[in-house]
């Protein structure tokens, strides 16, 4: 395999001997480990953990970071950014991977790794690391992220590393490194199934799921309340929209109005969670060719993009709508797969911007039990035309001009109908 | 123009002088009307009604239809060859119109047309006619199958001819008629909206409708029980697939086993009515080039929808999926606009049937307030290998594969860093 | 139907008193009738005529139409704004119509109905009117872009307006109405065959083309020589492109640099002229859903496609190329069915331009008897290195590592392989 | 890395003792190396060679594979599988990759590795080995196609295998190692590119060609005369097809008419090479993510192309051309990245056949110089109407529909003008 991995093979030298590694730590066992174990490997090994809204204690992971060896820890708030930058642009193009997923995990890769790689260049790192494994999407998308934005980086990935994996081939050895290296460890049980969280969603899988036909247990799911446990009250709430992009909520039956974007969307989350909003169960199809099964909530974001899809129906361009809906088709794979970071990301995304243009407007939402249903809709920049619509006025409309129309489209029916009959015969 | 329409303008001559139509009837005002009016121009006028499964006393509507001077009335019972020949395929291609509508319109117009040009033709008749606006797809969805199946036919749209439509400007001028005439009119208010009902969905649209922001009333909603007023205990049913197709759904809790194709749909749409599941409101974009707004009902429909799609998940090639997407998006909008006697829609379900042969198998599915949730599914042709999905072992599966697939991906990434580079340097 | 061509059936009135006209007038037998026509209904008639390059006597034209009653005569010379505003764009684009066509007449109509539409406005007209037929492509590529440009825009279409095209069924009663109203006629005998000339193209239909399986006759072609009678010494040019334009051509042979877009564009021509470059015949699919048969050259036009096409290969990611590709075909259909002022054009031309920003270099071309051939391009942004394409050196790249990426692209081979095994057994 | 690749660097064991390899072998200076490498390492190797109708003495082979120490060599004649199983679907489909090149490699690649399976089961083989390198894209065609049709077979890949390619750095050290083998070695001179050749086609790649700007010398090309050294004198032939497959061959001046596929196929090749047809030289991107230049001659296979596109556009009903024209430009991207057994290809071939029951009949052809010239077409199964198509008679068509047809395109065009004056205020 070459390069840093299997160099690794050869062990302890002099401290930081073969440089410094800004490694993605999460806080967690996994990571522990791989800190530790790059330190023994001859690395010096800074921490780096960003926030992008998920369930976590930052200072604890700090003191526990510095506590294994690493040289510095950077604990960074990207849920500004995450929102902003990746969650409106998904928002406007309406991003769904394979009919279902939100792609909640796919679209924090990028802003993880932008600030990861930042950070590396200021100081002087000449190796990036992650604990992803060998098997998942994430590895790419984090890999396919250094390498765009800085090519020359070096990456270690130990889940990939026979050197690692080999010698920590379970939960067990890994529990046993950290109490001969004497790493805390968190005494709650570990769940049967794994999770990645960040403010957009959470996901759910491994483990007991791994049985595609086992419903996952009740307990499981973290971010919504159950829809049968929602309230029997809906809430209504208004989504305001300019350019495509969220741009106050609106709930007149408590008087919320929020308009930053963060408070914005953790409002919508919030309605989402307490609602029962956003889980979906499916098998996918991982970039690495396998299929898996996965969960996941996404309270917030399943609001959103319902708002969104129903006002490009008042407000885009039928041809514009259906091109702009298979591209997006296609900028899902993008993202999902990694390549946030590319030329066809950016030339994609052109297209999607320049349709956000007409995308302005109010969505009315009712949220009850699980069900995001549209009330109604209205824009500045309608493409609506109440007259023309009308079943009871002409509207500037001769419905004369429908026969022509029509027959005109009839013509290229009926040679095929002809056509046939002489493939029939030509038999 | 010319032909029938604008000949039209010339008065009562010799009863069914001018030939035999086959006239669409439902029993209502408009086509009560259109078959005395045509009568009154000199045509013999049929009558046929399509039992698609919507709710009519046939059986008064042709004691009417006699009784205002149709020679023949034939009421024909297509809900098994809908269900069959139209709403099995539909299925196997996720058929969903600009992202949310189910096609439930559509897809009625073919079977219905259809009936229609083979009675036609077996009586002998000159022309067809129905009672479909010049603005809106129906009136090209049917006159398309007219045209398709039998090339040399001619249509009578009477509410594309002056002589009948400036004659008739609205409501009042159809109930003078009906007075006038004889024809029993139906004792109940009309409904400010207008509904198209078969056994797939109901549309409403037009009314108090038309604008966008007005939220639909209660008690508008027919096919489904509110979500808020369903069950608050949930049903579980099991929907098995071959080829795609449903062969059999199961209710565990009661012992149902549907196997029969209507019996089953039939099944699907009681548990979708009681559940409160398949309602939607859109603003829509028309063949015609007008945006209109529609609320629709399509219970059995989405579950059935959700399960086949879910079960793709588990049994279609990644590639396979995103190819037949991409194609299905397209057969939406072929459907819709009236195209189903068409070479496109031939080509495009010929890839559809291939990939078919894969989708066996079972999906689980909880009904609860709105909700379609699936718990689990199966199949004996699943692409999903548990073994090398499996976080916890192997499974043949190599983690240093990943390395260099993931090395090989970032070529072209670094490549382009760089070209952004020399762009920069170039201006 | 309605407006003003079925009013027109009303005779003779006091002059003018219809309102005003614009007419795309262009010198010959039929604008020439429809003129002296439409100022016999009644219209006051204002004649405009765009000059795009094709071989005509403008003023003479205007001297005609004057001398038959035209108010005021426009002649336009819209060549440049035809290059730099359609061409290049299209070149960009590297449109192509049903894999053959380069969209020749298409693109012509955008610049013509731009500038009518201008001069309408300006002086105050109320109708615009062109001498297309009822079948063809072109009066749909005007209408539509005089009403994109001007919603309110009265069109007469005097060939399907049956007061028009039942009084002159055919080329001998036009020579009789010119006769009588003293239009001059042109003594040269028409050709068996139409055509319709610009800077960029001309094309040949009707006629003896009509039967597709006809050769055309050697004269026939008029922008080209006969390949067989072209130069046995071949010539070679060298296209600069700056942002997917062209920029240079240069002739070492003979020291010729063109850099102003008409000039450039017109030596291309002569190039290809003289080098029997880009002739087509084909059997196309009109927009109204007619096939027909056309023979169309395209000097220039053929020799900057394949240069653009060319430095593509070397400067485009590989999949924005691909994006693109599907895109383009999409856009040649709006082009050629006349929607180039639509919100769909707009949007797909957004990404084109996105990914113009790479495309700089030049390429090197032979011409010698109907071949362009590439011999060579560079480009200050190539996307290519040649170290890394090498066979001969490793360049930065690891062989091992396609070893690990085509191992991965099996899994879901072997996957494959394994279900259709299940689905044999599970018939 | 892992399996059997890396353990080759023990050394020379028992012979055999490693398992038996069916090795791709071509009689060249690197498989004889492979060949005689792999016994070194313990294997036992047969030998396999396909006469896809590449210039080649097999038997001379034959003889060398058995002195280097062949336990067995296959020589095996698959030019008329070649020809009716892979180049007449790949006709049907217009296969072109990137806009340009007819893929004559990719496409010979899985009938050989079709028959190496073959041979590698009956024979008993452990492994299948190759001579490819470890940038290009045939390695993945090969193995794509390996573990497609056998999933558990073994693949060596030496070029791949630090232990072969450090040790054979470059030609020399093969050279070397030939002598000291005595293996016997061409006295020609070693071209300054590399070549790979089969009926259809042969490509010119690497060496002086790796600069994309160098203009291959004329002595490269092979399979066709230069252009400018042609016949003065056109050919003309006539290419029957029925289901889009070729059937007939003829060429009346000389009384030639061939039916047998592997017969008609070369006499088109025959005709190319003649008359200079089918040079191309062009930027590519390979699969794995570089870009290369390669120079293609495709003659038979160019003018096939030329006539089938032609045909269908009398054949192909208009919708279906398009949406198949963007089906196989995946389809093309398929077949060239080795994907040619799997489940995508299957998929869209399924409606590529689908399609072609139309394309029946005839194409006249001129060849002249590099040129492919269409010179008229017909079919039994037209979709073209002289008749309606005509622009002097109206055979059915009523011009005042496309008034109609026009007016109601334009709704769409009008409503947006409406909206960007909306946006521009809104702004």
């Amino acid at each position: 395999m070459a390069g840093p991995t299997t160099s690794t093979a050869t062990a302890t030298t002099t401290a930081g001997a073969k440089g410094r590694v800004l490694l993605a730590y999460s806080g967690g066992l996994d990571t522990s480990c791989i800190l530790a174990w790059l330190i023994e490997q001859g690395y010096e090994v800074m921490a780096y953990m960003a926030n992008i809204g998920q369930e976590e204690d930052f200072e604890a992971a700090r003191v526990k970071a510095l506590g294994i060896g690493a040289t510095k820890v950077f604990i960074e708030d990207l849920r500004a950014e995450f929102v902003e930058d990746l969650v409106w642009p998904c928002t406007q193009a309406n991003l769904l991977y394979e009919g279902v997923y939100l792609l909640g995990t796919s679209i924090a890769r990028p802003v993880i790794a932008r600030k990861q790689i930042e950070i590396a260049r200021r100081e002087g790192c000449d190796y990036v690391s992650h604990g992803c494994t060998g098997k998942g999407n994430d590895q790419v998308r984090f890999e396919l992220g250094y390498y765009a934005l800085h090519p020359g980086i070096k990456v270690i990935a130990p889940w990939r590393d026979p050197a690692f994996f080999e010698r920590f081939p379970g939960r067990q050895a890994l529990l046993a490194y950290a109490a001969e290296r004497g790493i805390p460890v968190a005494q709650t049980a570990a769940k049967p199934w794994s999770t990645d969280e960040n403010l957009y969603h959470i996901s759910f899988e491994a483990g007991i799921l791994e049985n595609p036909d086992t419903t996952p247990p009740k307990d499981m799911w973290k971010l919504t309340v159950d829809p049968e446990d929602a309230p029997n009250t809906p809430d209504r709430i208004t989504i305001h929209f300019q350019n495509g992009k969220p741009v106050r909520v609106e709930n007149a039956a408590d008087g919320t109005s929020e308009t930053d974007p963060l408070a914005l969307f953790l409002y919508l989350n919030a309605m989402g969670r307490k609602h029962g909003v956003g889980r979906i169960d499916i098998v996918e199809n991982r970039f690495i060719g396998i299929k898996s099964r996965g969960c996941y909530e996404t309270p917030g974001g399943t609001i959103l993009r319902a708002a969104h899809v129903d006002l490009e129906g008042l407000t885009l361009d039928r041809e514009v709508r259906r091109l702009k809906d298979g591209l997006t088709q296609k900028l899902a794979e993008i993202v999902y797969n990694g390549f946030w970071f590319s030329a066809e990301r950016e030339f994609l995304m052109a297209g999607v911007e320049h349709s956000q243009r007409a995308v302005n407007g109010a969505v009315k939402i009712k949220l009850y039990k699980g069900n995001v249903i549209i009330e109604g809709r209205s824009s500045p920049t309608s493409l609506y035309d109440e007259k023309i619509a009308s079943m009871d006025e002409a509207g500037g409309f001769n419905p004369s001009d429908s026969e022509g129309f029509i027959k005109i489209q009839a013509i290229r029916l009926k040679a095929y109908v002809a056509q046939q009959q002489q493939i029939a015969k030509h038999k």
